[in-house]
C-alpha cells in the first residue's frame, strides 16, 4: 500500500496525463461492436511500444440475428502465482452522434463513447502502466484483458475460447467497473450481490398486408401493430411481471408517406434480475405478441442465438473488503448503491464462477447540471475519474496480495 | 367514331403491340418522384422520334417538408380550334421492393411502378400514335400533358408555370384515368362530383430524452409517444372527424437495440373529402399532438410546404356523355363508382375550373385470386387494359368534337 500511496504524492501528475492522453484519443477514435480494429491496433501498440509488454490476442466470433460477427480481446500479464486476479474493461462504442462541445468530441459523425468504454480502457492501461513499474510487488499472477463488444454481449463469444479459460485458469478473481453518471468523481457505489440485471436484446418482426395510405381498411398495416407493440408491450409485461423491464431502441418500417409497408422490424432489451424471469417474461410476451395477430398480420419474436446476458452477481467478501480504501485515499468514498437494470456482459465470469467485483466509477462532470445518461449523446465522463478508478482498482489489488480480505 | 370503329377491326393489334412495349420499358424502368430524367427522356424521344412531334417542356420546381425538388412536365398538340381538350398522365413510380415475377418486372430493387403510372402514360402515348394519324378529324386543339411526381403533389408545382396555363387557355376540358385493381380490364368506373378525396402529407416528430434502455423510467423515449402516435392517432381522428381518414406509410427511429433515441418521425396521410374538414381534422391532430407532450416529450406536426391535394370533382356533363360507350365498344363497360380515399393530383384542373372527368380502368389480372390494392409490392396491372384506356379516352374525344354532349 505504500508505494501506491507514495505515487499519489510524486508521480501522479505523469499517471493521470499519460491515461488522459488515451482517453482523449479513444473518445475521439469510437468503434462500433465488432468493427474495433483501429482501438484493438491502438491497445497493443501502447502495451507493446510503450510499456515493452508482450500481447495476447483471442479471436471473438459470433452469429447475431443471423449476421456472422468478429472481433478480438487482447491480454497481457504481470507476475507469477498460483493465484489470478483479471483487470478487465471494454473497448467497444455506440452507433450515436455526439452532442457534447469539448475538446475531445468524437471524430465520427455517427459513433460516440457514450457509455465510457474509453475511460475503463483507458484505466485498464493505467494499471498496466503502473503494474509494469511495480511487478515486483506481485506474489500473484496479474491478468489485464481488454474486451470487444460489450455492447453485443460479445464477452458471451469470448468465453468460448478454451485457450483464453485456460489462461485465466480456476483460480482467479476479477474486478472491473462501469462509469456513473449519477455520482461525481471520487465516489464509487457497490453492492453485493446482485449489482445489475440480466438483459437480452428483442426483435419483433411484424408483417402486413401493405397497400395504399387511402385504404387502411383494406391493408393490416403492420404499423398499426407496431404502434400497439411500442405503447404498450413493455406495460403489459411488467404488469405480468413485474420483475421484468422493457425498454424499446429503434423502430423502422416504410420508405414514403402514402404507402403502407408490408414489413415492421423493432428492437429492444429484456431486463430481469434473474434468468427465471426471462423465462416468465418470455412467455408473456409470446402471448401478447399472437394476441396482436389476425388473418394479415403476423408476428414474429427473434431469436438473437445469443444467449442472454446473465445478472452481475458481486462477491460480499471483495466488495467488504474494499470499503477500507477511505482510510487511505480519504478522496474516495464508497457508498452502497440499488441493482441496476444495466446490464454488462463481464456477468459471464460471475456466471464462471469467479468471485467477481464490479463498482459504479461516478464520474458526472461539475459543469453538467443535468445527469446525462449512459447512452445520451449529451454523456460526458469528468477525466479525473480516471485517477478514482485506477487507485480503487490496484488498492483491492494490494488489499489482495495482503491477504487483507 | 367511325374510324375509331375501324381501327379496332384492323390495325389495333399493331397500336396494342406499340403500347405494350413502352409499358413494358417503363414498368422495368420506374424512377421515383422528381427523378425522372430518364423516363422524361424516354417519353419526349418516343413523342419525337417515333411520332415526329414537338415536345414543349415545363419545369416543375418547389420545395417538400425544406427539401428543393424539381422535374419536368412535356406536352404535345395536335389540331387547332379555340377548345382545348386536355388528356393527362402522370409517370412516377413508388420507392416499393416489387414482388410480382412476371417477365417484365422492374429491374430495380428499390423502385416499382406499383401504381400504374406506367400504364397511365402508355395510354397517353398510344392516344398520341392515334391523333397522329387522325390529326385532320380535330376541330379543337388536343393536348397531351404527362406529370412528373404525382406521388408528391407535382401538379401544385406545375400549375404555378403561367407558360403551361397559358398554353392550356381557358376554354379547356381535361381527361384523365387511375389504374383500379378491384375490376378486370374492359371494367370502367366513375361517378359525377367528388371522386377523389383531398389529402396531404403529415410527418409527426417526436423529440424525446435520449438515453440507456436500462432506465426508461429516467429517460422519455420518443419511441413509447411514436407508438401511442402509429396506433391510436387514426383512430382519434376518425372519431372526431368521421370524414377524416390517416395512415401513416413510414416510422424510423434509433440505431441500436439499448439506446433510447431522442428522435422519432414518422409519416403518413390525411384525406378527406374536402378542405374544411382537413382544418377540423389538422385541429384535432393538434390537440392529441399536445396531449402526449411532457416537460421531456416534444411533438411537432411538420407543414410540408405544399397544399394539401384538392379533391377531384367530376364534371356530370363529361361523366354521363361517356356512358354511352358501350353502343360502340360492347367490351367496354362503365359502372357507378363511389369516391375513393385515395387522392391524385389531377385535382388540381378541376381546381382550376377546367371541366374534368377522371375515372377508374380496371386492370385485375385474371390470375390472381386475392385483389392487390395500388402500392402494394404485388400489384400488377393487366396490359388489356391499355386498349380500354385508349379506346375509352377517344371515344370521349370524338364525343366532345361530335358535340354529342
Amino acid at each position: 500500500m505504500d508505494r501506491l500511496l507514495r505515487l499519489a504524492n510524486t508521480s501522479q501528475s505523469k499517471w493521470y496525463q499519460w491515461m488522459l492522453r488515451h482517453f482523449h484519443y479513444l473518445h475521439q477514435h469510437p468503434e462500433l461492436s465488432f468493427q474495433e480494429s483501429n482501438t484493438i491496433h491502438y491497445i497493443s501498440t501502447i502495451l507493446e511500444k510503450n510499456l515493452g509488454l508482450k500481447s495476447n490476442f483471442y479471436e471473438v466470433n459470433g452469429e447475431i440475428f443471423g449476421q456472422t460477427v468478429s472481433s478480438q480481446a487482447i491480454t497481457v500479464s504481470f507476475g507469477q502465482g498460483e493465484k489470478t486476479v483479471i483487470f478487465t474493461a471494454d473497448f467497444d462504442a455506440l452507433p450515436i452522434e455526439e452532442a457534447c462541445s469539448h475538446r475531445y468530441r468524437s471524430k465520427s459523425t455517427d459513433k460516440m463513447h457514450a457509455c465510457g468504454h474509453d475511460m475503463h480502457t483507458s484505466i485498464l492501461l493505467g494499471i498496466a502502466w503502473w503494474l509494469k513499474q511495480n511487478e515486483d510487488l506481485l506474489t500473484c499472477r496479474v491478468v489485464l484483458l481488454f474486451r470487444p463488444a460489450e455492447e453485443l454481449n460479445g464477452t458471451a463469444f469470448l468465453i468460448k475460447s478454451e485457450k483464453l479459460l485456460d489462461y485465466l485458469g480456476k483460480d482467479a478473481v476479477c474486478f472491473g467497473l462501469h462509469v456513473y453518471p449519477e455520482l461525481p468523481p471520487g465516489k464509487i457505489s457497490t453492492c453485493a450481490g446482485l449489482i445489475n440485471y440480466s438483459a437480452e436484446f428483442l426483435k419483433i418482426e411484424v408483417k402486413g398486408k401493405g397497400g395504399h395510405t387511402a385504404r387502411p381498411e383494406h391493408d393490416f398495416s403492420p404499423l398499426t401493430t407496431m404502434g400497439q407493440i411500442l405503447s404498450q408491450l413493455p406495460l403489459v409485461i411488467t404488469q405480468e411481471v413485474p420483475e421484468a423491464v422493457i425498454a424499446f431502441g429503434q423502430v423502422h418500417s416504410g420508405s414514403k408517406g402514402n404507402i403502407i409497408p408490408e414489413f415492421a422490424w423493432c428492437e429492444g432489451t429484456l431486463r430481469t434480475p434473474d434468468f427465471q424471469f426471462h423465462e416468465k417474461a418470455r412467455t408473456a410476451m409470446h402471448q401478447y405478441v399472437r394476441s396482436l395477430e389476425n388473418d394479415f398480420v403476423k408476428l414474429e419474436l427473434k431469436n438473437s442465438g445469443v444467449p442472454a446476458l446473465p445478472p452481475v452477481i458481486n462477491d460480499a467478501t471483495l466488495v467488504e473488503a474494499s470499503k477500507s480504501i477511505s482510510e487511505h485515499f480519504p478522496w474516495i468514498e464508497v457508498q452502497h448503491t440499488e441493482s441496476s437494470r444495466g446490464a454488462d456482459d463481464i456477468s459471464w465470469f460471475s456466471e464462471l464462477g469467479y468471485p467477481l467485483h464490479f463498482f459504479r466509477l461516478g464520474t458526472k462532470p461539475e459543469h453538467q447540471q443535468q445527469i446525462f445518461d449512459l447512452h445520451s449523446p449529451h454523456f460526458e465522463a469528468d477525466p479525473r475519474a480516471l485517477l478514482t478508478g485506477v487507485y480503487f482498482q490496484l488498492f483491492q489489488l494490494i488489499k489482495y496480495i495482503e491477504k487483507d480480505m
